[in-house]
């Protein structure tokens, strides 16, 4: 059976942040075929309401604390502002999005982050059972296009802060199992660069063998390889593919044109 | 042919800024049976916001303008603080909640209010033909429960402040089509008093006969005029009753007790 083609994509601050590059990407992901979910970061806007309200950036080893001023700003933010925004724009271009966090249809629960060093505060690590592919298929098959922000709960009516990078993985591994799903996260770079300084020398296919070769061989510039064991481990849990590339050219992708770097199987 | 049964409840400021009302009421209304959808209006935060932040309050004529500024603290506190924590609230109890403004879904859509005398800003007027049962009873018939927020959008991307009380209507005239829609307006008293001072004298029924008798004889305070009017007029097209009563009440309609005043054709 040909399973329905999904689309999950994460975009960061980088392109919240720049309204021309948010209005561009938003235009391309409405041109997308298929089901299609994206998920979107926080950006600046959280940080300077904090230091308006002059609420303190709490870090503790370098590790950014999520109190409970802090939650009431990124729920603002991000749960309010910032997510439906991109709704209103989505809807202009024909897209018929909902904007969520992951108490919303119980899509996402989270268990607060056990305090072992650090106490991380508001902050939610995701019980992966939790996201139910048939329970966000409800919405995608009556045609809507959920928008998730990166604010999920417990369960218990307690909000929790949420990395989007691990929401985008998440999901498209539950989803997998439905839909032949490829993740995307959007950066800003083209893709995996095989020189950190030539933005033109973008890796186009990556399979597991070819991974162990460029790590080997030092090629793959070490910020990035967290990102691309996360991206492996998604797809050993059946994600078809995962693309990291620049939201400028998601464009490409609906024109059959190379779009970033895509790790998969083969 | 026998309509599902429909509950659109709004519920205001006194409920949202009191946790323990708050609290009281999702539990009450995560007991009622059938489809139900939640409206809810502002609170004290957005106005304690707005004074945090030095946004001036502008009034003009009395009436409260809502500027570029005071239109991102409402979607902020309404769309993201308000909202999220409602939905997490009713998550707990069992509600499968799903968090909404007018751009979700395209569901309301709203215009801009025409500058006259008084410029009232980022403030929109319900496109009435907007509001397509069929789109939310997609929702509905999915298993969600939805709540909204008093924030609309008008199509152009645009995001748009709009009278909670005029949501809940709007959207109980359009639903009536496809479902046996009851109107519920949660206020501070138990409903329509024969006497302003005597909280027990509630009248339990007013029908358009009723209505004008009390009217003759001034019974009424002037104040509710207005707001029996309106649910008349919702009456006269389609929607079977308007029950205004006090949000501690409400389990009392779960259990056929009498519940505020209901009004309806007969």
């Amino acid at each position: 059976m040909n399973k329905q083609q999904l689309h999950i994509i994460k975009i960061g601050g980088n392109v919240i942040d720049n309204s021309e590059s948010l209005h561009h990407f938003l235009k391309d992901f409405t041109a997308l075929d298929g089901y299609k979910i994206l998920v979107h970061g926080g950006g600046k806007v959280a940080t300077q309401l904090s230091e308006t309200l002059g609420i303190e950036p709490k870090l503790v080893d370098g590790r950014r604390i999520t109190d409970i001023e802090t939650l009431r700003v990124v729920t603002m933010v991000y749960g309010g502002l910032i997510n439906k925004n991109i709704v209103a724009q989505l809807q202009r271009f024909g897209t018929n999005a909902i904007g969520l966090t992951g108490a919303d249809g119980n899509f996402i629960r989270t268990k607060k982050r056990p305090v072992k060093t650090i106490d991380y505060g508001f902050v939610g690590d995701i019980d992966k059972k939790s996201i139910d592919p048939k329970n966000i298929g409800r919405l995608l098959d009556a045609g809507f296009t959920p928008v998730f922000c990166a604010i999920t709960h417990d369960g218990e009516g307690q909000l929790l802060n949420t990395n989007a990078d691990t929401i985008a993985s998440a999901m498209a591994v539950a989803l997998a199992k439905l839909y032949d799903t490829t993740l995307i996260y959007c950066f800003e770079k083209k893709g995996v660069l095989h020189d950190i300084n030539d933005e033109e020398s973008v890796i186009r296919d990556i399979d597991p063998e070819r991974y162990e070769e460029l790590k080997k061989q030092q090629i793959i510039h070490s910020g990035m390889l967290p990102k691309l064991d996360n991206a492996f481990t998604a797809i050993n849990c059946g994600v078809k593919a995962v693309i990291i590339g620049r939201s400028d050219d998601l464009g490409q992708l609906k024109n059959k044109q190379p779009f970033g770097t895509k790790l998969s199987l083969s």
